[in-house]
This record gives structure tokens, C-alpha cells and sequence, in this order.
């Protein structure tokens, strides 16, 4: 992967030679992860015309580069003792003799920009912006081989689930033991805690476990997604409880079942960002379900859980071949519980299929 | 404890009243949390002489309230849906007629701090700098309360461990273990990704668990932490793996016991925030162990597993009677491995009895 890492800085480097900068400090975790290979652990990039360099915490042991920085490439330095890597990559970038240095002020506290200012007199200071999560947003093949293993690693760890008994489990030992099965199958970790959330709770689209206990008749909603080599997927399914679900959990999760199709269906190169959010907000909105202030049933996935772009109503922009994002509508019932069905799915033209399904589990209304 | 939050605030608004600012925006989480109750979920709080006013987020469902947001007394809205907490918390400083308004500049950023401003026009927007985190230094007796029963469940944790087999098992899968253990015991969840070092990974300030299994004659070093009710604390302990522990395996220990020991009894108010470490560095580097870039042995804990004091050779204020701090030394020898003890303590008086040892099981050198 490493000459994908030199070519993506690369890239970076035209792009602010273009725009009359001469070098570039990157702290934003995920972004030195897509340049350089290096897990986060506080390390920050100076990218200038000739150089890249690495600079790692001053607590990071040199000898522990196991775990944290896959970036054998790349020259690297720890920060000196009382600085942190920001103030250190700028004072390297000073000692360059650099005149223009963009960073990225969405990411930088005001105090670090401060401190980067006064190490760097006389250096003309300028606002990457989010030039870098830019790039990200479509990925390479590689990025989108990673994405399927982390898919199936979660579709592993809840298919495994789905065959142990449920009832009399509490929603937060359910999720450990998913956690724990990702682990198992792989995953770097889970790509952010893991959701169960049952009964009255089911069907929430953020949702902390609790101690309550699965029982007959109860929705079951799992929210899960693995973290394999830097990249996250995230999926979501709802199951019931029993033999017999009830009339009216078989009618709503009919419903959000189709609402997540039309939004699946929606996704095509070239098509607005907001459209997949539209198709399925529309099949739930005529069945009735208007949700006051109305939060986005997807996201685009990649190093970061949630990243560019978001797949909701106000997305301005079209989607773009190559990009992952989650697809996952839901209704919530106050009191009683509801529904959402979530996949991770890659945009592909229809010459090529159309969109990649990454996340194969059932979407059928098992009884479990 | 909703009258210590509105304690807290009062405290607060004094301090900025006397700096002649009448209204703050706390964005840090664990500040957030301190003042109000309410755990981190991206909540915004606004001060003025006369209000409290807590923002969440946009996609913070109203009713999703019970795991996110403990501050039932405390005036709250959502941000605006395309406004994040910060900026929706501005707009309402703004409206309400502030004239001076301080931020936690070491908390925002820069494209966050130019949307306040863009949003407070005519406002005076100063520095509320560190207050927040210097008020969490002193803890009160019903803080010192959970942070025992955090210390307790790490206790039991690996208390249970230590009866189980443990050759043959990988570090990652102890590590999990762990967790799994601490939450069934009641953690909100682990304080930090637990670590498991084992054979030449023991002794490291910073593991992240390999694939690598469990041998005889290993050392094994464990650091953990639960949080409880938000509060973290901190412990390392390191065993031998094996009947007979090798020479060096004994030495090695009953180097770092003594330089803990030292640690843990230069704890006094009072007394300077470096002697800790220079207490039981001086008895390493003694033995030759002397670090190229020593990293600091201590630090407090609270809402935060690691917060103000340092307990390192930099630090340079006094030790507070009631501040929980860690004392963790260690060696670790490049290829063979190493030890670390760490326990969380607070400080107290002699009169009281001294330190008091939050995290009890034994320091000895155990052969699992």
C-alpha cells in the first residue's frame, strides 16, 4: 500500500502547489491515515514540495511502531518532550524555510493554531480545508476490498447471533458478545459501539445498550459494523421475537423494509446525494411516519464510520461511482419500538450491476 | 447530584463575573459533563448570570434522553438541524444580549470558533482558557465514591482473570475478556482500550494487544480501567507465567515495586507535583534504567482517564489534598520485556492515613 499512500500525497502536493502553497500540515486522524498508513495515535504529517515527514507523540515509544505506524517509508521523528506534533511538524516546517503553510483549521483547536503561528514567524499561514476528506470520498479498489472483508466480518458476527438463544439476554451483553465475535473474525475492533436495542427501544437510530432483557414478542434491532485494516462498514437489522410476530410489527417492518429498497435503488452514479434519503423517506412519509426534524438515513463509510458524503435530505452534490455509503431508514414508535434496516453498499454503475451489496445478511423479518 | 452540577456553575459564573465576562460556552465533554450531568453526546452548554441553557445535538432524538443526558433540571433544545450544538449555543448567547462571551479555545476549532464569531456579531469573544479543568482537580467525596467503585470492578476484573487458564490465550483475547468482565460487573464501559503485553511486549506504557499467545516463563503485563458513572481510573500489574520466575523476572519486579512504593508515598498535599516521579525514578535510574526521553509516570484521573496534574518530571504546581492521581512506573527492555505497576491513589493528609489505594489487588510478583 505504500505507493498508494506516495501517490494520494502526491495528489495532495499538485492540489496546494495549485493553489499557491507550498506545504501542508495534516492532523485530522483519519486524513494521515489515508496519506501516510499510520493508525491514529496523534502523529501529524508535514507534506512540503521535496518532503514528507511523520512527526509521532513524544509518548509513543520508538520501538512500539507495531500497532500504531504502517508507514516503514516514511521519514518519521518523535516530538520533542513538551511539545505535541502539531508544534513540532511546525517548527520542522520553520527550519524548511516554508513561506506558505496550509493547515486544517476545521480540525486544529484555536489554541494549537495559535501556538503553530507564533513557531512559524514569518511563515504565511492558510486553511486546507477539507481538501483531503475530499479525496476519500471515492475509493480505490484496494479500500473497497477492505470494506467487503469488514462487511463480512460483521455479517459473520451477527449470523452467528442469530443462532444462539436470545431471550432473557440483556441488550449490553448481546452487544459485547457481537464485539467480541468481530474480534474474533478479524476486525481491528468494532467501527463504534456496537447497538442492541429491544422492545421499546428497537427500531432508535442511536441507542446505548441497557440491562434490559430480550423477551417473546419484542423487536430486536442490532446496529453493528466492523473495523478491518482502517475501514468501517456499518449495518443495522430488526428481527422479532417468538414464533408469531404480530400483525402490526409484520406491517411495519414490511414497510421500512421497502423504504430501505427504493433508497438502495436509488443509488447510481450521477444521481443527487439527497435521492436514496428521498425515495425512502417518501414510502415512510405516505404511510404516515413524518418525523419532525427529519436526520439523514445514510452516510458515506470509509475510514471514518461516518464521512462525505451524507445521504440525507439536504446533500447538495451527486453521488459519485466508487463511493460507499450506508443506506438505513427506520421508524420509531415511542413507547413501542420500530424498525431500521441499514446496509453498506458501494456505488457502481448499472453496466457494472449496479450497487454493490456489502452487507448480506437477510433483511426478512426472522422469528427467532 | 443535580445541586453539586448547579454548585459547580455558580462556582463558574463567579470566576467569569470577577474576570468581567458574563456568559461562557463550554464545548469539552468532560466539562460539559462536570457542570451539567448530561455524558458526552456533543452537547453544548451556555452560561449566562441568569441562564443555563444545555443545546444537543440536531440528531440527538428528544426522547432518547436516558442514556445521554442526565440533567433533568437544566433548561434544554436541540441544536438546529443544520446548525451543531456550538453554533445553535452562539445564536442563543446572541439573542439573549451578551456582550462578553468566553469559549474553551483549547477545545474548539478554528472553523467552529469563526462560526461563533460570524453568529455573535458585536458580541466580545474572550478565552475562558483551562477554568473548567482546573475546578475538576479537587474532587469531592461523592466523585472519590464512584472512582472507588470503578477501582473496584477493575479489581474484580482481574481478580477473576488471574484464576483462569492463561497459557495458550492471545493477548487480544484477554484483553477482551477484561472488558467483558468489567461491564458485567458494572462498568458503563472500559476507561480506555484495556492492554495485554505479553513475553517481550510486558512492561510497554502503551500495547496494543497482538495475536501473540501466552507462553511459560513470560511476563504478563495488564492495564486496565473501568468507568463508573463517568468516572475512570487506572491499574497495570505484572505477573509471571509459570512455576519458577527466572532471576532477572524477580529482580527486574522488585526494582519497579521499590520505585512504585517510593511513587505512591511522596503523595502528600503539599508536596511538589514531580516528586512522585522523581521518588521513584530516582531508584530506576540508580539501577540504570534511565529513559532517552522520559515519559511521565503519573497523572490525574476523573472524567477523564488522563487530566490535569501531571505527575512527571515537568510538572510544576503542588499536590492537592483529594486529587486522585496514578503512579505507574515501569522498565521495559527492548527484545526480553519489562514491568509496570500502576495504581490510582488520592491524595490525603497524613492525618487521614495518607494515600488512599483506590486500586488494591497485590503488587507481588504472582506465578500464574
Amino acid at each position: 500500500m505504500s505507493d498508494a499512500h506516495a501517490a494520494r500525497r502526491e495528489r495532495l502536493r499538485e492540489h496546494c502547489s495549485a493553489g499557491g502553497t507550498d506545504a501542508v500540515l495534516v492532523t485530522r486522524p483519519a486524513n494521515v491515515q489515508y496519506l501516510t498508513g499510520c493508525e491514529p495515535c496523534g502523529a501529524t504529517l508535514l507534506l512540503t514540495r521535496e518532503r514528507a515527514l511523520l512527526v509521532l507523540p513524544a509518548d509513543l515509544p520508538p520501538d512500539d511502531t507495531g500497532e500504531h505506524a504502517h508507514a516503514p517509508d516514511l521519514p518519521r521523528l518523535g516530538a520533542e518532550p513538551e511539545q505535541d506534533t502539531v508544534e513540532s511538524a511546525a517548527a520542522a516546517a520553520a527550519s524548511l524555510g516554508v513561506a506558505d503553510l496550509a493547515v486544517e483549521e476545521h480540525d486544529l483547536t484555536v489554541s494549537r493554531h495559535r501556538a503553530v503561528a507564533a513557531l512559524t514567524a514569518g511563515v504565511r499561514l492558510a486553511d486546507l480545508r477539507q481538501v483531503v476528506e475530499r479525496m476519500r470520498v471515492v475509493k480505490d479498489e484496494q479500500e473497497i476490498g477492505e470494506l467487503r472483508i469488514a462487511a463480512e466480518i460483521a455479517d459473520q458476527a451477527l449470523g452467528e447471533l442469530l443462532e444462539s438463544i436470545l431471550v432473557g439476554r440483556t441488550e449490553r451483553h448481546l452487544a459485547m458478545e457481537l464485539e467480541r465475535r468481530m474480534i474474533d473474525h478479524g476486525a481491528d475492533r468494532a467501527a463504534f459501539p456496537v447497538s442492541v436495542g429491544t422492545g421499546a427501544h428497537s427500531g432508535r437510530i442511536t441507542h446505548a445498550p441497557t440491562d434490559r432483557r430480550v423477551e417473546e414478542g419484542d423487536f430486536l434491532t442490532v446496529s453493528l459494523g466492523a473495523r478491518y485494516r482502517g475501514y468501517a462498514v456499518s449495518t443495522t437489522r430488526t428481527f422479532v421475537i417468538g414464533a408469531a410476530p404480530a400483525p402490526w410489527q409484520v406491517e411495519l417492518h414490511r414497510l421500512v423494509f421497502e423504504a430501505q429498497r427504493a433508497g438502495r435503488e436509488a443509488l447510481c452514479p450521477g444521481a443527487p446525494g439527497s435521492a436514496p434519503d428521498r425515495a425512502a423517506r417518501d414510502i415512510l412519509q405516505a404511510a404516515g411516519h413524518v418525523e419532525a426534524r427529519p436526520r439523514p438515513f445514510g452516510h458515506g463509510v470509509g475510514l471514518e464510520v461516518r464521512e462525505a458524503p451524507q445521504i440525507g435530505p439536504a446533500e447538495t452534490g451527486k453521488l459519485d461511482n466508487r463511493v460507499p455509503v450506508t443506506v438505513g431508514p427506520g421508524v420509531h414508535l415511542p413507547g413501542r419500538g420500530g424498525v431500521r434496516i441499514e446496509d453498506t453498499l458501494v456505488v457502481r454503475p448499472l453496466e457494472e450491476g449496479g450497487p454493490e451489496l456489502l452487507t448480506i445478511t437477510t433483511k426478512e423479518l426472522l422469528a427467532l
